[in-house]
This record gives structure tokens, sequence and C-alpha cells, in this order.
């Protein structure tokens, strides 16, 4: 079988928010099926010495300037939010809660969240936030709340988090086809070259 | 008088290295003067707390599947310097002293530094070797090496890596187009789309 798109990311990473205009869209292009990893990006800086990119000197200014650069390229909605980064735990635990059921839906929820947090700056940090963007689109909110409490749920995280560390994950969003990692809301052109051309 | 587009590198940067194949094309398709200017990539790191990325645990290892298929991606050759990152004053003072003289010998001689370095993966750090690479396309090596020592040479090397960190310049390659900043060899195409349209 071809191998999917894997698309990892942080809702509180700028440049996976900006990734998600154009990965379902080469996901139709090469006939392969996107699958969506959150993860917890922080995890993966305290393992690589990083820092979130907009907190840091000389390279956050670059940031400043080039992500709204980009997102009005990308004709995406962009406010830099007051509180960055943040804890998405709940955003994620959500995401894989949903996507037991309905990964559609999933996305869906993925896409509205980081919608409400870098196209209009707010904080989606809180179980409360997080269950609210999911009711927009027709999920039960008491049933997502509980879910969010579920040991099953929580560890789907964490082995996702431990998953990106131990398949070299090193930032986001990231992509993986088949084992050929590609690092960055830039290289979606690469991940569909690779896939046409079938490697070189 | 329209914006040149500025190159920043460093020769121990194996990404500037795979600017090269392109960004002469992209000055040519839009008609724009392409002006080089090598910089201390170490300083910089020190001011934004970063370290060459083939040393970095995780980002090192996908330095390592991403450079070569990107060579191969653009038709370069690719040997992993052994001796990496390198000490690399002596070529960019030997650029500038070439640069004083003819801009397009100096840009040759980046490209025969970066191929002797990346390319063949010799340590291209001493004076010998520097001289002797451009002494390939016909620079005296005895008048070179006198430039080497001139103070004059030396101070346009600590003044461009001054004017990189003043400027904002938060790793390499790095361009300018006017104010705008585009950082990594895969924004060129950025930087083409950024001149035809006059900006966005």
């Amino acid at each position: 079988m071809a191998d999917n798109i894997e698309f990892w990311f942080d809702f509180t990473s700028p440049y996976s928010y900006l990734a998600t205009r154009k990965v379902e869209e080469v996901g139709q292009t090469t006939g392969r099926e996107v699958v969506w990893r959150p993860f917890l990006l922080g995890v993966v800086f305290k393992e690589t010495g990083n820092r979130p990119l907009l907190d840091q000197p000389i390279k956050g200014a670059y940031a400043k300037q080039d992500l709204p650069r980009m997102a009005r390229y990308l004709k995406m909605p962009w406010s830099r939010p007051e509180n960055f980064p943040i804890l998405t735990i709940a955003a994620q635990r959500a995401y894989y809660a949903i996507e037991r059921n309905d990964p559609a839906a999933a996305k869906a929820f993925a896409k509205r969240a980081f919608a409400t947090y870098f196209g209009q700056g707010t904080d989606i940090s809180s179980t409360k936030t997080v269950v609210g963007i999911a009711a927009e689109d027709g999920i039960d909110p008491a049933a997502l709340e509980t879910d969010l409490g579920d040991d099953a749920v929580k560890q789907i995280v964490k082995d996702r988090t431990a998953e990106a560390v131990e398949r070299g994950v090193c930032g986001a969003p990231f992509f993986f086809v088949g084992d050929q990692g590609f690092w960055g809301s830039d290289r979606l052109w690469m991940v569909k070259k690779w896939i046409q051309r079938g490697g070189w």
C-alpha cells in the first residue's frame, strides 16, 4: 500500500497553522491520505534545546515579519496571539478523542482550533474553549469533556509525542512519507514531488 | 533604483551552498543584481543561542537525511565534510579582497570554495587552501595572500558581520530585497514572487 502523508504538528506552532492551508491539497494531488498527528512540541524542544520561534532573539523579529507576510500570501487570516506559546494538551486530547470515531471531524476541529488561535489570536488552552470550538461543528460538549479526562485519550497524546521524538520529528510542522521526513511548511512542494517521482 | 537581491551566507553553512545553485537564476529572472555577502554565522549564533544544524540532537539527524536529498534534487555534488563547522574567516577575507576589484570573480571564487567544502568534503579553513582555490580561477596567489593580511579587508568582514546582526540576519542563507528578509534556501521562490508582484 502506498504510504500516507503524515502531518505532525502542534496547535501552538504558527507554521503548522500555515501548513493546514495546503496539506490536504497535496494529498488530493498525489492521491495519498493525509494523517494528522498533533504532538507536544515542547517535549521535542527539550530534546533539541530549542525554544519557540517568536521568543528567540533575532529569529523572533524575523518571524514577526515572515508570518503575516506568509499568511497574506496564502490568503489566511493572521492575528499574533497575545498568549504564546500555550499549552495545547486539551486541544490534542480533543483531536484524538474525536478522531477515534471520525477522522474527518477531527481535521475539521483542528482547522477551527488553529483559526481561533492564529486567525483570531484567541487563547485555546482551556478545556472550555476547546470544547466550545468542537461544538461549533456539532460535537457534543458534555461527551467530549468526558473524553478529555479518559486515560486512554491522555495516553494517545503521550504515545504520539514519544513517537515524534523517537522518529526524529525535530520541529513543527513535520511531514513523513514512509521513512522520509520533511521539516517545515516550506517543504510541502518537496513532499509532493517526492511522491510524484517516487523519490530520487 | 530597484533593490538588489542580497544573498547573505557563510561558507560553513550547507544550505547556503545549496542556495548558490539557483540564486543567480532568480536574479536573472527578475532582472535584479545579486549581491553576495559572506558573514560570520558563528557570531549570529552567539546572539540567537543557536548551534550549527548538523551538531544538534534530532535536527542533525534530519539534516543528514535532508542535505544529500536536496543536493540530489538540485543535481549538486554533496559530500559531508569531516571537519564541520569550520572557521571561514580566510575564505571571507578572500571573497571581499577579490570583490574590491571584480565582483564576478568573487562569486566564482565563492562557488568554487563551496564546491570544495561541501561538494568534495575538503576543509577550506586554511589560508593556503583558500589561496589555492582562488588560483584555479587565475587569481594571483601571492597578491591574494598579502590582501588577506590587509587591515582594510579584515575590517570588511567585521563590518559585514556586524551589519548582519544589526539587520536581523537570523541564519544562513538569508536574503534581503529592500527591508524584506527571507530566511532559508527554501525561500528563493518567495524572493522571486515578491519582486515579480511588487510585494503583497
